[in-house]
């Protein structure tokens, strides 16, 4: 089962590593990190760089497909050999997916649309704009496509793909075995439960990262 | 403020990525993932290499000192240049946390002993080793030093230590932004909500892994 991820410029590296840690400990599961070139993609802080080790080039299909996110894609849904290889790999998977606004990336490659689908909760109208239905659930099932919403919602997009995959059992064992028993120290992690001095504080932090 | 993340051979990816992804976004942040070499670091799937970009040879202090666990701790313990660096460090830090096995190296270099301290679950034994005094908490504070459990537990110890560094306005702005609402769809994340099938599965997927 070869579980294709693509990397590009300024990833967000959790979209990317939730689902790698769940899909990986599939039995049979193969995961291949990959690029427009096979080299080392660097996240927006730049301080984290993943190495793409085959060229989206070298890769004709895939069963399962996870697309990441990050403020990368504001650039990245542009590039024609990333999006055409999404495209066509799509026509080869067994299931297609993406975690927060690589929805967007789906959406170029003209998957989504008339479709249901999330994404980061900031980036709902963008990924309108591709013809998608955009929802606030956190993992929407759409046939074989699945979409999370941002960032960490990529690790429960994943434990519900490794049940489809694998049967529930599997997946509460890598669940176990990744110790995802979640407990933040806060409840602040949608917005419907923030109040607005933390939306104005997320504001600054997220115009320091940009 | 420098936060410095230690990688070696067969690290766990989420372990180091999970406190990146929230601690990488608190105000003044600076990351650097840093290894014995400057060089790629693999996770033991071999599918994923994330870059040390510095070597710890050329760190001398930090203020947040994170150090992931993985499979590569039954070696890493032994590595004295690592364990060596993490007690100097030590002396320099702010905070100096782990995540899963990881508290086995912080253990090595000598800063757990008499302490509570946690681990994966399936470690406590072998932390007990160090002197400490290995409890089930999922997040636990003795002073600057703070232990995560298992894997994933590294995104709520960086969140609890966000709140510390920032204040809890900013820890929840950070949630917000990583979305961090945890829905899995199963609630069999920690032994005690295991079933014994769910164990002995758990244990055939980690002879596969290793």
């Amino acid at each position: 089962m070869l579980i294709a991820i693509p990397l590009f410029d300024r990833f967000t590296a959790l979209d990317a590593v939730g689902p790698y840690e769940v899909l990986s400990r599939l039995p049979g599961a193969e995961v291949v990190f990959c690029g427009t070139d096979a080299r080392p993609y660097r996240t927006e802080t730049k301080a984290l760089a993943i190495t793409a080790d085959r060229m989206l080039a070298d890769i004709d299909r895939c069963d399962v497909l996870v697309v990441p996110g990050g403020y990368g894609t504001r650039e990245s849904v542009h590039d024609d050999v990333l999006v055409g290889w999404i495209g066509r790999m799509h026509h080869t998977t067994t299931w297609t997916t993406s975690v927060c606004t690589g929805s967007l990336l789906l959406g170029a490659a003209g998957l989504l649309d008339g479709l249901e689908a999330t994404t980061h909760w900031a980036y709902y109208e963008e990924l309108a704009k591709y013809g998608a239905r955009p929802t606030s659930r956190r993992v929407v099932e759409e046939g074989k496509i699945v979409t999370a919403a941002g960032v960490s919602a990529g690790i429960d997009m994943a434990l519900t793909l490794a049940a489809r995959i694998a049967g529930d059992e599997v997946a509460k064992a890598i669940q176990l075995g990744i110790e995802y028993d979640p407990q933040p120290p806060f409840d602040a992690g949608a917005p419907d439960k923030a109040n607005p001095e933390t939306l104005s504080l997320l504001r600054q932090l997220v115009a320091q990262e940009r």
